[in-house]
């Protein structure tokens, strides 16, 4: 056989995409409780649903037949509506829009867009996993600034005026965040775009959580004086319309980025799935979004984390955490736990899944500072099994201390 | 503005998808005849469209939930017990098949997954765009070997030979062709997978247009000794189940290529489409396939080629082609007219949309040897606007005669 690439040796294989296989073959076992993934178990609004088959019936080799590469103009269109509604930015449905394969294609396409052999990209440790990887598939190298959670996992603005170099050429910003759910301060993101103009790089804003806001407010960067023209805004349905299955998302930025990521796209995916890109234009039609978001995403998620937390208090009280304002997980530092246990959070979380059939992930998955945490997702399993769950947990760790 | 990659300058605008956001803009315009893309203008299995429809209602939150990155195991399975039924070979579906956005992703990860830096990869000119710009994104270079009316558009092993360096990595192989229509010889494909084993480069056949072959039959590559093993072989459901706007395609490949394969497209597009994927399983089931191939779509674009053959030789009679076996397209050496007229295929191709609004595509998009060519489009357009878009350029080519 000829060779693989080298490149694949830059790469890692994303744990949280490894669970997800896992679960795939063993989706059938109820008695499998998982805190593990970023999926959303509400079902999507019906109006999204009721579409496709409307679709399907009414206008069938439109909704299937392929679509323009930046996706359909009448979709972007409603985006550019919502997004000046919502945040008080306007985007040019024509040229600052582009529909991608869910957020994860906006990434890549973002970072394969600005970067050069041996730019340098800042991101905040711990972090999600897919930022990293495509980092180093487009040439790029990965610096960090930590985030603890005896600061509410906020960054420092001292830390990144520190990472600055001259080869800084982008940042990359998760709010609210994934593994944490922390929103960001204001005061960061305004230090933040000062330092972008003045250092002349860019800021990624990942606004996948941008909706799922449980307390106070997200911070939308584009907002901010001057930050609009450096910042490329990704963001997917999967979250706020519970969809991620139709893998769509979309990205905002300056046009000259919009073309590279559309001259890019034709060589990743070629064009957006068509049927779920129509009848997403319901989500934007006779107020179903706002309805959905309020009336049952939001509080069906907050029960859901403010119990997680409760829980938590009750049969972890010795791990620390910070409650979080958004997003769909719990960031939680165990550390206590492991030093009893002689364990690292990998073992943790095998032993775990293997004695008790709970799925968690290793905070070190997601950084050198998610060392000795873990992330659980509090949005994926309904209240009695949240229950069930952090039980399970509880007598995990409680067969150690004896 | 902070700046833009280099690596945009690399590679060039699709011009076929620059065709398809123009008709989605003037998609209204009845009046516009395409033999532009290569689009299947067929509805998709009935039984297809009525199982999404299904999902949605009684299993609404799996069939929208994410999947695992090599996509659903089940559909894996079908998917290898229908390759070995048509051709023979068999390809384990835990770790030999990757479901993908589309042939597109399918080719951009087999590439980075066997590329390095200045790696050389060998196309047959003319050829399919997607291949030489994900090429040159992945860190490779881009040979020719040509393709004439003349020979049938049947490449020559001893242009092969001659192309092979210490630095070929790989050799793509579309069969049925696009743009040609020709079916490779097996002669050229025996010696292919030789110089292959000899010189220890990998084929990538790109498989599209498999199941779309008119007369004859095409050749399965992996089914020669000693091919199976340096074999990545591309394929979509988007000809074959005329269902391209789900993005859905699979790649056959050693384990070694699919395990990179999966590891990369974690960072291009998660997952693919989970809705889309349940779906096709009935594409395997109750004869569904062979009954929608053999009756609707073989016997519809077999009438629609040789209704287009007739009428160019009617209109076109200077015209050279070479009666295409399988695929959607015939490719036509327009060489006579051009000379009269004083142009060349692509302001041919502008004045011919411009004039006559009729669509057709310049053979130099396809490569040097595509020029003074085009690229005509038989399966998307009914019979009736095959005639008339054909009579359209008939006069467009008289105007200039007078």
């Amino acid at each position: 056989m000829p060779s693989v690439s080298d490149r694949l040796e830059l790469i890692r294989y994303s744990p949280i995409r490894q669970i997800a296989a896992l679960l795939d073959r063993s989706r059938s076992k109820r008695s499998i409780i998982s805190f593990g993934g970023g999926a959303p178990s509400l079902p999507p609004p019906k109006e999204i649903l009721e579409e496709i088959s409307r679709l399907l019936n009414d206008e069938t080799v439109r909704a299937v037949g392929y679509c323009g590469t930046k996706g359909l103009p009448e979709l972007r269109e409603l985006i550019s509506e919502d997004i000046e509604r919502y945040f008080g930015t306007y985007y040019d449905p024509n040229s600052e829009i582009i529909i991608t394969e869910g957020a994860t294609e906006g990434i890549l396409l973002a970072l394969f867009s600005i970067l050069n052999k041996n730019d340098e990209v800042i991101l905040i440790d711990p972090t999600y996993v897919g930022f990293s990887e495509p980092i180093k598939l487009a040439g790029g190298r990965v610096k960090h600034i930590p985030a603890l959670v005896k600061r509410g996992y906020q960054p420092r603005v001292e830390d990144l005026e520190a990472s600055l170099t001259s080869r800084t050429k982008a940042f990359i910003l998760l709010s609210p965040d994934n593994p944490t759910g922390r929103i960001i301060s204001r005061e960061f993101v305004k230090a933040l775009v000062d330092l972008a103009v003045d250092r002349d790089f860019w800021i990624i804003y990942d606004a996948t959580y941008k909706h799922i806001v449980y307390e106070g407010e997200n911070v939308w960067v584009p907002g901010f004086p001057g930050a609009m023209e450096r910042t490329i805004v990704v963001n997917t349905f999967s979250k706020e319309a519970s969809i991620p299955g139709l893998r769509l998302g979309y990205t905002l930025a300056p046009k000259e980025i919009i073309e590279a990521m559309e001259k890019l796209k034709q060589y990743t995916s070629l064009a957006p799935n068509t049927l779920g890109q129509y009848a997403l234009m319901k989500f934007y039609q006779d107020g179903v979004k706002d309805r959905y978001l309020k009336e049952v995403v939001l509080p069906t998620y907050k029960r859901r984390r403010d119990l997680m937390g409760e829980l938590l208090r009750k049969y972890l009280p010795e791990a620390e955490t910070v409650k979080p304002q958004g997003a769909f997980y719990y960031f939680v530092d165990i550390r206590p736990y492991l030093e009893r246990m002689g364990r690292d959070d990998k073992e943790f979380a095998n032993r775990l899944f293997y004695r008790k059939e709970v799925v968690v992930i290793p905070g070190a998955f997601f950084g050198e500072m998610g060392i000795g945490h873990v992330r659980m997702t509090f949005v994926s399993e309904p209240e009695e099994r949240i229950k069930e769950g952090i039980e399970r947990i509880g007598e995990f760790i409680f067969s150690y201390a004896i």
